[in-house]
């Protein structure tokens, strides 16, 4: 399988670098043009356009219609995919040992339950 | 940058691969040998071991020092740090839209505070 053909890869790819994360961390405070987004950064507005591309092809960000303004938004669904993969791996940091013993028996004993995440 | 030159970074370009995601699904239940792992993939144990060797240079597992065996774990400390990187997302798919003005208001016009995630 091509890693960016699930959407869950396609976004942890384009999630997979510095720029790109401090792009979304800029929009995370607000729609924002090209211009607003490259300036903080020393690398050029062409390169700046191909990671907004990269991010826009994750889902990660929207851009608006307006011909030469073009402001783009940061589009979350795709990260609450991500939280909602790192579920099953969160008990390893949060709670006891004894509850992941606890969730070990049930998983390896018992059929899944509905209504429970 | 180079893409990888941070740990976040390795730590995400490492799980946009479904096969990897797989594979720390598997051990997610408990160690395993590098045949037990194998095992449920229709690919080649040479295919895995470089998967394996992609997972242990993120640090997402480690491989015990038994020769023969070599048995690979779960490290959960480089998701613990995608968790913390997700934190300032989470509000946008938590809680109301006035909270998330809040929020807003308070980083735009007031210092950081300690205590407080």
């Amino acid at each position: 399988m091509d890693r960016t053909s699930d959407s869950l890869s396609r976004t942890l790819s384009a999630l997979a670098d510095p720029t790109r994360r401090a792009i979304l961390a800029r929009l995370s405070l607000g729609a924002a043009t090209v211009n607003e987004i490259a300036e903080p950064f020393e690398i050029s507005l062409p390169s700046i356009s191909r990671h907004l591309k990269v991010l826009e092809g994750a889902g990660l960000i929207s851009r608006g219609r307006e011909a030469q303004w073009r402001p783009c938004r940061l589009e979350a669904a795709p990260l609450r995919q991500v939280d909602g993969w790192l579920g099953r791996y969160r008990r390893f940091w949060q709670g006891s040992f004894d509850r992941m013993d606890g969730y070990l028996h049930e998983i390896t004993n018992a059929p899944p339950k509905g209504g429970k995440q």
